[in-house]
């Protein structure tokens, strides 16, 4: 798919932001709020706000402020939330397995279809209605089911196995909680990764503690 | 403490990484490496990474690079992971129980003293060497070990009123992977939050996944 939007990095990491808030003042039954108000519950600047959503194309109408339906609808499929992808997890250890229990994927845009792991004591548990099959079938289950997703939890060790493997079977959504460094063998490559290092936020949470 | 370095914060979170790296360097039996060298393996320039280290007094030589013990220490020493901070880990359920098993958390600055949950059949379970305290006992565990690090993984309808608790009994260091925005209340107030929103992040994955 062409890019759509040409929208710089921290604009787009907001927007999860905006659905979030989107979604609580629904739930709140609210339907309309001004940018001057949504601006004061979350922390930004009206103008901020203003200046993020008409990135892509604004949906606030002048006096009026935003119709909330509207606008959480639009997010969604800015985001591409309404279009889910079939999504395998690679790993089901402490991580994999809170991620397989507790994620909703299909909330932001993923289907989680199969959980793979090599140990045996794991193979066979359910993990949030999902029964871990063996890391053998891997291959063989995303060629068939035209896998294009993955999120990676395995040990530091195998990572670079199991990710460039992924990518030899045209996997190209990375999910990564790994500290293997994808994009740096395959730079211009067509490969969307999101990295959730947990021990570089504690180490950037200590800094930022001493500094107090 | 006063603020040893006035750094912006993208070569802050720069810094585990480079502290990751270094690990991995000498745990191969590397001693010294140059800047060019260090760069190719972490798909920085060379300057970049002289600029960032430059940021905190620099540790390179001219013509012999860097020692890489030397580096490991030095910024270990700006993060502050030489001084361990008493912390303790509230609501064990997935994604607390995973963290407290899988995190070693004394590598990174942080001392896990005790989890607490409010279920009864999650109280008293084992996790990582702890056993789950009931969490009435909070504010007296808090109080009497004087406390000042928290790793919140309750769930979002409760947040506000655990982590409004916690900021009462003067814990100011916050690893958050609830959705409550702790520093919209506390704006100028000296704490110290990371959030984790694995949501957002997955959501900026489906965004990066749709442009392609």
């Amino acid at each position: 798919m062409a890019k759509k939007y040409e929208v710089a990095l921290p604009v787009i990491r907001r927007l999860p932001r905006y659905y979030r808030f989107v979604c609580g003042l629904i739930s709140e039954g609210i339907s309309r709020i001004s940018s001057k108000e949504l601006s004061l519950r979350m922390g930004l600047t009206a103008s901020q706000i203003r200046q993020d959503l008409n990135c892509f194309g604004g949906f606030g109408q002048q006096g009026y402020g935003y119709n909330l339906e509207v606008l959480r609808d639009e997010i969604a499929k800015i985001l591409g939330l309404d279009n889910l992808v079939d999504t395998v997890l690679i790993g089901a250890g402490n991580i994999g397995r809170a991620l397989g229990k507790r994620i909703d994927f299909n909330s932001v845009g993923f289907n989680l279809v199969a959980i793979f792991d090599n140990r045996d004591d794991v193979i066979g548990r359910e993990i949030g209605g999902l029964v871990v099959k063996n890391a053998e079938e891997i291959d063989e289950f995303c060629k068939a089911n035209n896998i294009k997703a993955a999120v990676v939890c395995v040990s530091d060790k195998s990572a670079e196995d199991v990710i460039e493997n992924l990518i030899s079977l045209d996997i190209n959504i990375f999910w990564n909680f790994t500290h293997y460094d994808i994009l740096l063998k395959h730079q211009g490559e067509n490969l969307s990764v999101e990295n959730v290092h947990l021990n570089d936020s504690l180490m950037t949470l200590r800094y930022l503690a001493n500094c107090d």
